[in-house]
């Protein structure tokens, strides 16, 4: 893409409104614009990473066998009086009536939903188990929206729901979703650690937050050092196997937000592996048994022609709220660094002399090189070279291949990687092929 | 994808509240389930249908040269009481108050806000054209919502908007999306006739509706024979280019919606040419110049440092509504016949004694030569043959590979034409082969 083409409004001043620094680099890197309260349009390039998240989100999601549905943002208050919810929950619903007057609502979860879709769709054990997610916007009517895409009103979740025949059961989808968001993370470049979680008035222990730590997170965590380093990307992993050993390696460890802290068992720790740090939820798995499918009568026929509640367990990515949370978790005082995954192009190509036509035939010729797959952005524009260094550090593409006079005298462009710093003279034709 | 596995709820029944054919299918083959009066969910089968329409749009929609955004779904009313239609729009708009009690609503449309966001990030006319689309959930609170997916009151559309510095501009935004549609209705399977549309109180010629002819349709519309033949997708495309030859084409044959119907004009026509059949809008494209850029201050700094107000136009395609317009022009007495390009899954597969084990394993050993692209739905249901027949034919992919005890002694297995119905005995090995 050429940025003299592209709908790319990089802002040079920090917004006042934004108190943190991912929402305040969204915002000067043009990724996001805010259009209400909490509320934000995605602009081409904060939308090719949020594109990038989602993607890998489902693919990790249909490898752990679980199906993609799609239900809509608009429901009906009558459902969620079926599951009791509807008088509970909070001002963080945002109620609608339509033209009809009946009651209606944005949907800030789909418990009830996806459970009258079962319901509906599922009668015997036999065609247990099953896990449904989506990825769709939700609405929480936060009473002060801020932190950008973090604390935002309109949100992109993934959500999904396992439905089982007994506990056992449950407990392997639990441990399916367990195993497949520490790959999803992980896929983002992201340490996230799963810490045990309240599992509220239904109790019970299968409950974990994803938390990935960042100076600037928004809660206190405590865990055992060990977590940080494990790599779940190495291991192969069969989803039709018992992941049970693989989820006992991470929780065998210390590891609790806040809430769940203990300080006992924190302090039994040796020292040295103790970690007290900041983090930001990112992910939520939950086991809840029958808790909906009793009020909702989500029934199916057992092996001994008995009904049978099924046994629900939900599980939330928050999707928009990771692209803040990548950034809180990956930049430095230049702007964003994004993991290669997640990046919104691979490579910036800087073109330091526009008006030089040697110039810009060499750099045309490496874009059209490089071009083929749509992961270069071309800073083509007539700006000095200070303006493009700065605006590619804001923006944060991993590789810059940067193309002037000088080099191009010796027959060479300068090739640098955005975490790093490092800087690479490379041959011209030698270009292409590193970054391959 | 097992069929076992799936959730695939497919009814034998139809619906009684389905008055429509697509309707009718969609519910029966378990595509979409209904959660409210005219809102929709999403089921897997259904969801691969919709994306690859959402993918065909997108693609075209990039090769047009129009960049990706994305709007929320709740907007502000003061953004829309900036442009005067606030208070105009009728009940359809689906008028919401948050916790603060400000006024909200769910956008219908988003000339209002890609209007500010453009403002916003545009300065110069050096920036111009731009195009900029989304492909957004949107609600419109239809009195009488019906037809399924047709007229709903939550779909998905995909619309953009262009901003030019001038009507020539215009006229060169508009074309390419009107090649754009042409190219994009063609690879979906469907002939979809440009026709002269109301514009309305502004004025002018620059807008057409693409309408599927279907016999099932909504409206009367009256065109020239020719215009059902002429062919896109043979042609190069150069979007750089003048594309007004090309729009000539097709506009210089009469084609007209009821409204806009001129019977002297239609009878000048050869007898023979002409064709008076019924319609579905599935898309429309219109120029309306300064309508939102002058009250709504979007102001470009032109060549001779004065300030123009851009000249937009915008263009939707309704994404849900193609499903199920696709399914009215595409369907037989047994259920849906898919384009090859929408077609949930490319290939069937159907193991008609899942309880044989030479059957089975002959299936398995298909299905993983099939299978590798996740395009293959196999049909592994302990299930007699006649139910899996008409839940093949009701469901629609293009090739059907039936494999029973009979054939398969004789190292043979059926290749079915889902729209033929054209029947291929083929030697076991050569299966995948025809198929690839």
């Amino acid at each position: 893409m050429r940025m003299s083409q592209y709908f790319l409004p990089t802002l040079k001043e920090t917004p006042a409104e934004a108190q943190i620094v991912s929402h305040r680099l969204m915002l000067r890197a043009g990724l996001i614009r805010q259009t209400s309260a909490g509320i934000y349009a995605w602009l081409p390039l904060g939308l090719r990473v949020l594109r990038n998240i989602e993607r890998i989100v489902r693919e990790e999601q249909d490898a752990s066998g679980a199906q993609e549905v799609l239900m809509p943002t608009i429901q009906s208050a009558d459902l969620w009086r079926e599951s009791g919810r509807y008088d509970a929950y909070g001002p963080e619903m945002l109620r609608i009536k339509d033209r009809h007057e009946r009651e209606m609502l944005y949907g800030p979860t789909n418990e009830e939903m996806i459970t009258v879709l079962f319901r509906d769709g599922v009668k015997s054990y036999r065609d247990l188990p099953r896990n449904l997610y989506h990825i769709q916007w939700k609405f929480r009517d936060e009473v002060r929206p801020r932190f950008g895409v973090m604390r935002g009103r309109e949100f992109l979740m993934k959500d999904n729901y396992s439905f089982d025949i007994d506990k056992e059961g449950a407990r392997r989808s639990y441990n399916k979703m367990f195993v497949a968001y520490l790959r999803t993370f992980a896929r983002m470049g992201l340490k996230a650690i799963p810490m045990r979680a309240d599992t509220g008035p239904i109790g019970g222990d299968l409950s974990h937050e994803f938390i990935v730590l960042a100076d600037t997170g928004e809660s206190a965590v405590f865990c055992h050092r060990g977590l940080v380093d494990k790599d779940i990307l190495s291991r192969e992993i069969d989803y039709d196997s018992d992941l049970q050993p693989i989820v006992n390696e991470w929780t065998s460890l210390y590891a609790a937000t806040d809430e769940m802290h203990d300080k006992a068992a924190f302090e039994k720790i040796p020292e040295g592996d103790r970690l007290a740090a900041r983090g930001i939820e990112v992910g939520h798995i939950f086991y809840f048994g029958t808790k909906y499918s009793a009020p909702m009568n989500a029934i199916v026929t057992g092996p001994n022609g008995d009904s049978v509640n099924v046994e629900m367990g939900s599980y939330g990515i928050g999707v928009s709220r990771l692209v803040g949370g990548i950034i809180e978790a990956s930049h430095d005082e230049a702007g964003i660094v994004w993991p290669e995954t997640v990046a919104p192009f691979k490579v910036a190509l800087l073109n330091l002399k526009p008006d030089d036509a040697t110039v810009s035939a060499a750099c045309q010729k490496l874009y059209d090189a490089l071009g083929a797959s749509g992961q270069v952005l071309y800073d083509d524009r007539d700006l000095r070279p200070g303006a493009k260094f700065a605006d590619m550090d804001l923006i944060g593409i991993p590789w810059q291949v940067i193309v002037g006079p000088k080099g191009l005298v010796a027959g060479k462009a300068e090739v640098k990687n955005r975490k790093t710093g490092q800087r690479e003279e490379l041959a011209f034709d030698d270009v292409v092929p590193r970054l391959a």
